[in-house]
């Protein structure tokens, strides 16, 4: 997508090839500044602190911290070593270790002098492949967005949680992606963008990036999502994922369950819209089985923004001397989805639904 | 309740009966700063500008700041304009009105020269009746707490929302009463505290609160209680309200009804603790029917904190440009209501549940 005119993705490889840029995200949305990674250790810190999030972006520097492993050391210890390192920086993102698992198999069966290249080639074709799959969500996902502007006068109201936009991949994004697709395509629509405590993504990043494309939004504390679903101010809410059971069940951003159940009391179509990647087919019950990453307490504590001055400053706003917990994600059962929209269509949220759309993993069960 | 050692009501007759003095709660949980409120533009702007807050604690400010209005000017005329722009700071909380009601319909029957000594006592007995209110509230609530002690080992977990507690009422509080009560007999509490954006009353006066009580706690981000709830950590949920309508729908801080749901979907007792002053008899459809306050949406775009070098800052958060907005309130149904905690006792939500409580509406209806 554009920043200033200007096309980007979140990452790609630097001009000499000797490293891989990204989008500095903890700057976002005051400044916009690039990042290099220049080895694997750069790539699961960039990772870890958040410089790169988002389920399937996290997957492609994933692949691409892969490929710098490599250009160090390209033995076979390497590989499991670099992957094991990777793998452990965020334990509830899928995508991570779907790109992972890709990544190294082929590395694995490559000789050695050719593994640099190899993988290189592999994380941009992981990238070329996320970012055209979001490209199809959002086609698919926009057709829902027209059918709900034909039955009704003045915009489409999205409620969205978090940021599950480009930033969040490595283009289009995948919450976002249908509304990317429909407003290109003229459809008015408008976005209620959940603040999402305690990082912020939505208040800073997907208010950002709708700002930037144009998209008419409205950025509100996440408390609000229900008081607006109950007087119809909502038509329908998208989000992402960052881990969906076979069955449907829906690993997002913490709060996202909260939302789930508004939409469902008050009979508003909710959805996730996801790549495959996402999807963990040995899963069929995500609020036992999904591991939830507990994050520093610092992120509910403090929290860091930009005063009149234009400085950057950081502040506590949490009483002295009180305990925090910060779970960073929570599961949306699927009784409460009404479809997932992916690369391939709309599904139902079922074994059944997603095996429609996947029929090869029919064969794989 | 104790500062430092030190009793303190949330708001209290100037030494020399000269003012109203009250805790400044936009300074907390970061500097305990008194202000001094010598007429009635001093206690509407307190009202208006949150220095006070809390439905119980609003109504009292009211009742003091008609009785400043009467050492100005004690004519009739006087006591209809300080009603108006007292009742004009907040439209949500019925309490202000309640207040203002009961001490405006007494000066209106009192001799001119007597309406400034009339008003203060009133004021101090509306204070008085609010604090005794609350610890009877806290002696109901707390035999809830009591109850799921006996069935269970480890604390009690109890999730709230926003303040209710002695920060918003005189003394003891509303919702935190029950814990006070129950924590000073001995019985173990561990409170969930929502942070409650955007004023993060929660992570500032709960947390304040509960820590200079001594009553262990930890302080969530709002979207993690679904999460919390959903893996069996919370067995109640109690939250205030600042105004209920005869069928028992609470409406409450923004976000109140969003955990209702939750505790609904995890078979969690949800309740809600208010004096008999928050109770509106003449609404019946809380969501259709009580007005709710749309605040600055400089309340999210912008956040005030305590800088590691102990300054104050004001950061923001929020990309430049997007759009806000700010409702203060939501309006959970009684279907997601377990039962009401006032001073008289436990009633089912429901009409009849409150009208069991209070008889003599029954007659009034």
């Amino acid at each position: 997508m554009k920043i200033n005119g200007r096309h980007y993705r979140t990452i790609f490889p630097d001009a000499d090839g000797g490293a891989v840029l990204v989008i500095d995200q903890t700057r976002l949305p005051f400044a916009f500044e690039l990042q290099r990674l220049a080895t694997v250790g750069d790539a699961a810190r960039a990772i870890r602190t958040m410089v790169v999030r988002g389920a399937p972006l996290i997957g492609v520097t994933a692949a691409y911290g892969l490929a710098l492993a490599m250009r160090e050391d390209a033995s076979t210890a390497s590989i499991e070593r670099a992957a094991a390192t990777l793998a452990a920086t965020r334990p509830t993102a899928i995508n991570l270790r779907w790109a992972l698992d890709r990544t190294a198999a082929l590395l694995r069966a490559t000789p050695e002098a050719e593994r640099e290249a190899v993988a290189f080639t592999e994380a941009s074709r992981i990238a070329d492949e996320d970012a055209a799959n979001c490209r199809s969500i959002g086609e698919h996902g926009a057709r829902l967005l027209s059918d709900i502007a034909a039955r009704k006068s003045g915009p489409v109201n999205v409620l969205t949680h978090c940021n599950a936009g480009w930033l969040a991949t490595v283009d289009w994004g995948t919450a976002l992606a249908p509304i990317y697709v429909a407003h290109d395509a003229g459809v008015p629509i408008h976005v209620w963008v959940d603040e999402t405590r305690p990082r912020n993504q939505g208040a800073a990043l997907t208010a950002f990036e709708l700002n930037a494309h144009g998209v008419p939004h409205t950025v509100i504390a996440d408390n609000a999502g229900g008081h607006l679903l109950q007087h119809g101010e909502v038509d329908i809410c998208i989000v992402g994922s960052d881990r969906t059971t076979a069955s449907g069940d829906v690993c997002n951003k913490i709060g996202t369950y909260l939302k789930a159940l508004a939409a469902h009391d008050n009979r508003v179509p909710f959805y996730a819209a996801l790549p495959f990647s996402t999807i963990d087919w040995t899963l069929n019950d995500g609020v036992a089985e999904i591991p939830i990453e507990e994050r520093d307490g610092r992120e509910v504590t403090h929290l860091t923004g930009r005063t009149d001055e234009g400085d950057f400053a950081t502040v506590q706003v949490v009483s002295p001397g009180s305990p925090v917990a910060n779970p960073a994600f929570d599961v949306t059962p699927a009784r409460l989805v009404t479809g997932i929209i992916t690369e391939r269509g709309v599904a139902e949220p079922s074994t059944e639904g997603l095996l429609s759309l996947y029929p090869e993993r029919r064969r794989a069960a």
